[in-house]
């Protein structure tokens, strides 16, 4: 049984703390929040203590191992208090916001050569699960070509726009992700080109962008093609296509229902898409708390690294200069 | 070259005269209508002389085949001159809308060692022909249920209703004839179910139902359900699904276009089918003369023969035969 | 808080147990069963007492309310002795395999004004739930047929086969229950074919069938088909389509992924069915504890009622009744 | 009655003959085709003359209006002797392969106020119309984002890539259109990833690209990603997806049949694509013609012109030079 503390009691603590309850391989011990009362609130729905302390927490000796979802600017600190205190590690996406400081954790973890795992939920879908496992059996040959689409429901409050770090650091992050799950090759060239077509005015407040494309290739030639919106009127949408040599696959979005609807003006009309990402990636979480704990009990390598989230926010740095001068940018 | 004439220039006639002209194997001789300017109009469009008298036409020694798209009541007569007369036959459903009269006319035919093809259009639908291709090729296995959805857009006109024959013999009969068509074996039994929900005044002054469910079985344990009704908001709509020992197969309708709609209420949504038969069925009807064509060109035997007219009709009284008594009838 | 034992340590017994013990609304008291390791084991992972007197459970002063997945000859039994003491029931179908039996069950429990709900688990997958809503919001118009297809992944063991009390009784009657859900009106008559074309000497052997169609009629002209085979070859398939007077409604499968598949011989091919009934209803057996828990919580009617088990059964009888006698049975 | 006459007998000018000689508007005068054999089958089969000089015939008295469908090359000499006769004119792309040329061409076109339209078949598609007009009704707001996909079933033989202009002005070309098309504003910016992975070394060769990536943005900031390879296993494949502020559209491909097969291996698969794009533009090409043909009947605008020919090559013309510099092109 490993012995899990669960820092952050937010909306993707909560997530993590109800999975890690129901985990036959885990046992909840603590729930952490500055906030106390919404750390009990949640421990005590869970069965597990509260504190506020997170470094505390950490060095319990009850104490295996710590999912980390708190703000962005703690990440690299508290990973590195837990992996210096020998604890496995969960943590939410990105190591920093800040690449330097983000280099310097990954490099500080390499040395520690601690057990972390970075959470990137997409990859964990079952959807996308069987996307790289297609992938690996050979269906679609050499893969060529890789698209992904993926659009936020809509533009989040002012502000959360203020300190998100920009829509390629924030939202597009996870598509710089899932395109090196996908193309099973870490791209060397990166061209984005950025827009302001759903709130301009707000955008242009935070020197923000609402509106993205992007174009990377390997050394082997391999392209992806990614294209992020904050709105999305009809759901949050993610959709992956990889051509490869032999066929194409294609993932589609979750709905409520699979209720399909004819009448005098449309067929085949199916609900708009899941609208929030907690819903919609409830399997996703599920599975990926499952990987990580299955890989500490097992003694096996981690199914994602500080480096692969380095490697993310490397690409969203890239896309972000390239926006600014117009080329593409070698990475 | 083909020499054919075509007899009747209603909607029908008008499908299958442009058909000829078009057919590489064909020639379009004459266009033949008791109302003159109907005949002369389509024949001029299409390049043909035109007339009124039918037996007259198809004695002409330039006329190797005819076209028969006349009422239903003639189309025994015609046929059988045609035969008597040397020349090749494609007549529309029914033989006859009475049994008696069918089983005559076909015995005559049989006699005669006619050329006769029955139009039974949907048959060369090219979804169909992939239906029954599949099936032949043993991509399912052994056939074990056929279910065939059939509905039209709306109610025809009341003078329509008022001569129809009934829902039957007038619409159900193209089901009758899939299901032998699918079923590849001959049902045994009919069981049927007729209602009035669409408009019951109406069918109740012309004893006759707007809605219908039949189960037939054939001697081997297969099994066939038809649905229809009179009225569907969402268009003309067929289905055919045939599940196997080893798969299943579903064909689908056909839209105006592939467009499908996203928005803050639905998503996939593609427009509404197809509205009218001769345009859902214009590849089949197109299909059809061409297979006529083909086997007179190769002296091959004909896709279908008056026999099938008569056994969809006789399905259909049977089926007639068990809504008034509540019993299955073997037929 | 609504104190639970659960009745029947199978499979059924570890779906509802594991629901009662995740469900906020519901603390797991006990889990009963006669084989003493099987109830200790489900009852030792969820954290409850293991008991092997379902009786003396029912009558326990720390247990509200009972969820009864015992064999089928003692759901009758146990439910009165719960009634009788004061416990509310979710019971697993059928209330009896004899009609006799389950009239006079049903009896009883209306005598006694029980708090029982019988677990028709269907009506609570998400997807139908949405099609009774959607009929119910007038979405299209006024039900005019209802088309269910319903297929097992494959036959069960011959031992099932054995004790099943049929086809009819054992897996169409999750239909004619849902017939009755969507059509909203009773059926009064009721027609069926059965067939053997899966295992005709299995099906000899026990008198059964493993194939069937059904039509049934409302008073009002409303008209239900159902079709089941014992073997689909690509998975679990329950489909439901229901044309209205403005339109139409479908439901669709459940597949493990999304993924659409693009090559030489095929495109837009997705994954086989879930194959199993527990997996599939997932949510379905979720939905309908918790529909119970709340409605008990909150003093309301039971979604559904013995009397709906006994008119579900009532249907089966008449269906079979009518496969001996090639007539439609009145309900 | 416009009298036609179609200059060259390929497989592009059969397609315009064919629908010339079907049009009710139309009477096909001749086909001219340096090969005289090439011209007189073409011509017999549709009972027009044949002719070997392209010149002498644009001067007949008796035609009207000339279908070009000669090689590349010749196209902007050939629009001018027509314009200088009075002819109207339907010329395939592209006005010239070299855009110096092409802007001459346009430049004298215009000043002879000529009735030219460039033949972008694709706009003619029944979706890619529906597209349009959904757009134009405002279905979904303001066009933010457009996604094709354009892919060949396989590479051209080696002979055609030598003389081909290359992938973006011989392939590309019809999406660049499209983009217009579909965003309604002219890209001011383009940015182009080309790559060699179907076959390097035939790539090499030329000099010349079988997979790319496109991004381009308008001045509004409205954006269009382009991706294409010149193989893809499953067929001919096109597809658009228009992302709006209300709403979102796609088109799906054109299949031989409807047929869904549902197996243990795979439900819901449908036949692979199209496989040519004289099929798959079947209808597209007869509703270009019509539309050429009741242009000039009504004497309205063309619906393409000359400049649209010149716009796309244009685009075609930037991507190359940001292949070759890394950097966006403004155009």
């Amino acid at each position: 049984m490993i012995r899990v503390a669960v820092l952050g009691a937010g909306r993707i603590g909560q997530i993590h703390a109800a999975n890690v309850a129901a985990n036959p391989l885990a046992k909840l011990v603590a729930v952490v929040d500055p906030i106390a009362a919404a750390a009990q609130s949640l421990a005590g729905r869970l069965g597990a203590e509260s504190a506020t302390d997170a470094e505390a927490t950490i060095r319990r000796g009850d104490v295996d191992a710590v999912v980390i979802g708190t703000p962005s600017d703690t990440h690299a600190h508290l990973m590195l208090v837990a992996a210096r205190a020998g604890k496995a590690v969960l943590c939410e996406k990105p190591v920093d916001n800040d690449l330097a400081k983000a280099d310097e954790a990954v490099a500080e973890l390499k040395k520690l050569d601690a057990r972390v795992m970075m959470a990137f939920n997409r990859r964990f879908d079952p959807s996308n699960i069987e996307l790289r496992r297609a992938i690996d059996a050979g269906d679609i040959g050499e893969v060529r070509q890789v698209i992904i689409s993926s659009r936020d429901p809509g533009l989040p409050p002012r502000d959360y726009v203020a300190h998100s770090g920009g829509i390629f650091r924030d939202m597009a992050i996870h598509d710089f992700d899932m395109a090196r799950f996908l193309l099973g090759e870490e791209p060397v060239e990166v061209y984005a080109k950025a827009s302001r077509v759903v709130n301009p005015a707000l955008m242009e407040e935070f020197d923000d962008y609402d509106t993205l494309m992007v174009i990377m290739q390997t050394a082997s030639g391999k392209q992806c093609h990614i294209n992020c919106c904050r709105e999305a009127s009809y759901g949050y949408d993610q959709r992956f296509e990889i051509l490869g040599s032999k066929g194409m696959l294609m993932n589609d979005n979750l709905r409520p229902s699979t209720v399909r609807r004819y009448n005098a003006t449309e067929t085949e009309a199916l609900p708009p898409l899941l609208n929030f990402f907690l819903q919609r990636y409830t399997d996703a979480y599920r599975n990926e708390l499952d990987a990580f704990l299955k890989a500490l009990d097992a003694g096996t390598a981690m199914p994602t690294s500080p480096s692969d989230g380095r490697q993310a926010l490397r690409l969203a740095e890239a896309a972000i200069e390239s926006v600014k001068t117009g080329r593409s940018v070698r990475v």
